[in-house]
């Protein structure tokens, strides 16, 4: 192994994109804990470690529901091999990783939860047993079948990545608390909205919002609760641009009054 | 943790379908093996299971290419946690899932494989290198600077899931042996079509060659270089039926002529 060079957590063409021209206004992001919450909320299907019992680690895929507080609930069965390892060593990681649709698999959301997995507790079983069934319908096949069980997966350690260059550990307290995005779900279909109809909007907003005075033309990539990410175009160069919205978006629908009072915004 | 009680594999109602009403033609499938060295070659996507410092197992998205010999090529940055941990101890495996599309995540394909890492050796590391970036061309942006590093897994172990009461363990050597399938690439597509444009021949398939003679409608589900997996509609009830090719399918464009041969046969 060489030893490492200086740092760099981006592709090379992103690390010096052209400053705005104008200061725009304060960029609201979710936090790390929130990504993980919400990667963890819009999806049932993850990878599980665990250890076989010569202390190989060993992954498997695994559907999982959720629990309030973010906790993986499994339905496992003894006759697979990571029902065995977990019957063995509690000892498990759940992997979560984004639906991506990009050219560059390893720029999509993904997140780690580490810890040990324990039965719940009888006066939780109906939760678990219901959180479970919510996420994976197609359980009900099986889920009273004798050698399956339920297991959840007590969060010790989160790791989130976003992609290149937006990744960080999230304390698991914090994880517990934080809420999933309420606006996950209609966010791709939201993003398809605005490139198709909204192009002047969207550059409006750079220009008026973010600073971008110069901008010739602007792409939304992202939309979350608290607002959008744009791609700029610029005579200077290509740019990402932060555009917040003046509320957080506090349910799945709420999307698009608050990215229409963000238009209004940029043109008066 | 109850005992288990009998074995099952698959959910309830699929598990008496309605035999054929005369015998069809023999089946032919892919192996194990060959279904395990498909899905890591229509992949460059996968998680990887390592150990951590205390022993924790410890999941992580990787992106990766492929050997001639199935094994795959990852490119790490001790930065990253996974990169760390497989300097320490090479033990790793990777779970590489196919894209499912239908309602149920678990009843679609994926393939674990565990074994060690270690560096390519410098009459292997050109191969390597041109393996992984075939697979990610997004890492010609990060595969030379310091902090990464070409990790080939040497698989030791598989394990193959297809789906529900789909699953084998296949032998190393098996799987560094066997075949891609050349059509994996081509099989949505063909799906599609044969479902949309020739749900007649399909029907004349199932009647003909199945041994379904009272079928009343069939739907393509899979197709592969041996042949096309059908859901077929009877009177008696809904039944899964495999047509088998006159000859294996040899060539990523064979598809075509290869299913129009079969549906002559079905009506001639």
């Amino acid at each position: 192994m060489s030893s490492p060079q200086p740092l760099h957590d981006a592709p090379p063409e992103l690390l010096a994109p052209p400053p705005p021209l104008e200061a725009g206004r304060p960029a609201r992001r979710r936090s790390p804990a929130e990504e993980a919450r919400t990667l963890v909320a819009t999806s049932s299907l993850g990878t599980l470690a665990t250890l076989s019992d010569d202390g190989h680690p060993w992954g498997s895929l695994v559907a999982y529901g959720t629990l309030d507080d973010g906790s993986p609930v499994l339905c496992v069965s003894v006759l697979a091999e990571h029902g065995r390892n977990l019957l063995r060593d509690p000892r498990a990681s759940l992997v979560v990783a984004e639906a991506t649709t990009g050219a560059d698999p390893l720029d999509g959301g993904r997140v780690t939860l580490a810890g040990r997995v324990e039965p719940p507790a009888a006066d939780a079983l109906v939760a678990a047993r219901a959180a479970h069934l919510a996420a994976v319908p197609a359980a009900q096949a099986y889920i009273d079948f004798g050698d399956f069980s339920l297991w959840r997966l007590c969060v010790e350690r989160v790791r989130w990545v976003g992609g290149y260059g937006r990744m960080d550990t999230v304390d698991a307290d914090e994880y517990a608390r934080a809420a999933p995005d309420p606006v996950a779900s209609s966010a791709a279909g939201a993003i398809a909205h605005l490139n198709a109809d909204h192009a002047d909007a969207l550059l409006a907003m750079a220009r008026a919002l973010a600073g971008y005075t110069d901008a010739s033309a602007a792409v939304c990539r992202r939309i979350d609760r608290y607002g959008l990410d744009l791609a700029v175009r610029t005579p200077r160069g290509a740019a990402p641009a932060r555009i917040t919205f003046e509320e957080p978006v506090d349910a799945p629908g709420g999307l698009r009054e608050a990215t229409v009072r963000l238009a209004r915004l940029a043109r008066g």
